[in-house]
């Protein structure tokens, strides 16, 4: 059973299929993104948490953190109903504990993909980190079966380890792709082609590999170069969160030790 | 003649060298770093522009931008003095403008590589792309002979352009490299190794080039995930920047166009 329709539901919906598991329903209170993912995953669409079955093996929870809760709740009442309570359910988030499920089940965990998905970009989920966290070793044993039909990256991580890393994650990769975004929104306002800082970003990320990127920093910030900031600041005056975010980025980037400095 | 001894200068110098150039002198006003360069590049340090000669083809300018002018002025001195002002002399600064060499040659351009360059770090430069441009027609010939002996990708890219591709290239580069650095503290602090990032960081960095990085975002901003981002806030408690930074960024972030949320 998949709960959600967004971007790692449907990533993990897809690598799940392609893993020969059967996804029994899908469910999303938006309907019709429920109906659109069932379509993909030779699965059933449910709308309403009343019409999910109670007798799947598992249930991977993938909607956002804000509705987790509520679901969960949901899931409770029913079972509490219905009986039942030692089927697998597992949440996907980065930062929700691992006991938020308790009341729902007696055989509960997490499993957290460590990897931006988007529903239309394909991904090779078996080099996706995934990390796995079960409320007992049996259940642990079961995630890392589940897991490791998906991926071939499967790691054991307790609810406080795996929080810190998505608040890194957030950094690497969710702002970082912004950091392509604001690039790309003053290359489009002065019409030159955003592709020409393809071989850069590229660069950018390769050097994260060969070391820490705390040493490969480059830029007129870790220069200390003080006319190029101006010349820059100047040129965004007209974009305050532009200029905020240039300000702040330069600042903290500025306070690295001496020694990283480039003196010329 | 190569003047400057840091990253650009490094691997400019490396790839003049390899495309058969002869560099003379190597400058820096700090004279142990032009001794190292000057050892890579089999050419002689100078610590003083006094002691560099006047006769060299073409005089490559990669201080810092808050050295440059100095610089120009110190070398428009001397060709005052000692005549012969029609040496090519470019300069590589993403910002500065072409003008400023104006006063020390009658023939004068710019040689801007728009990559992250290290001094340790070796790269393929025939893949950087090159911006050029020069004060006549004929500079321009000259200049895209000398950049296309080093690269494939070169351009020709006036100053205002120019300005604004390296003001991009800082956000899109320096700046997410930033938010990679800051992800390395967060993980350290927590004894969790750096390189479990690797495959996020690459796949954001390979998403750039299947379309638009505004639409390729994900992650709590743009989904508009509150709960995640309060926690998220609740653990940087301790360190204001980064608070101020996350806080800064996913306001940005969230202020996209309501059509690119994923609802659930």
């Amino acid at each position: 059973m998949l709960l959600g329709s967004g971007n790692v539901a449907t990533q993990l919906g897809l690598a799940l299929l392609k893993a020969g598991h059967k996804v029994d329903q899908v469910y999303s209170r938006h309907y019709e993104s429920a109906r659109a993912l069932a379509l993909k995953l030779r699965s059933v669409p449910v709308g309403s948490l009343d019409d999910l079955s109670m007798e799947a093996d598992f249930y991977i929870l993938a909607t956002r953190d804000d509705a987790a809760e509520k679901v969960i709740r949901k899931l409770a009442v029913r079972r509490k109903k219905e009986g039942g309570k030692n089927k697998l359910i597992v949440h996907t988030s980065g930062t929700l504990p691992l006991s938020l499920i308790k009341p729902a089940s007696t055989s509960y965990g997490v499993l957290y993909p460590l990897q931006t998905l988007s529903k239309n970009k394909m991904i090779d989920f078996t080099q996706v980190p995934v990390c796995i966290e079960g409320n007992t070793k049996a259940t642990e044993k079961q995630l890392k079966l589940l897991a490791g039909s998906v991926s071939k990256n499967v790691y054991v991580v307790p609810s406080d380890k795996r929080k810190v890393l998505h608040l890194a994650a957030v950094f690497a990769c969710n702002f970082s792709n912004h950091m392509y975004s604001v690039a790309e929104k003053i290359l489009k306002k002065n019409k030159l082609p955003f592709k020409i800082l393809l071989p850069l970003i590229q660069e950018t990320a390769e050097r994260a590999k060969a070391g820490s990127p705390l040493q490969m920093q480059t830029g007129p910030a870790i220069r200390g170069d003080q006319s190029v900031m101006k010349e820059h600041l100047r040129m965004l005056h007209n974009d305050k969160m532009l200029a905020e975010i240039y300000r702040l980025m330069s600042r903290d980037i500025g306070e690295k030790p001496d020694i990283l400095r480039n003196k010329s």
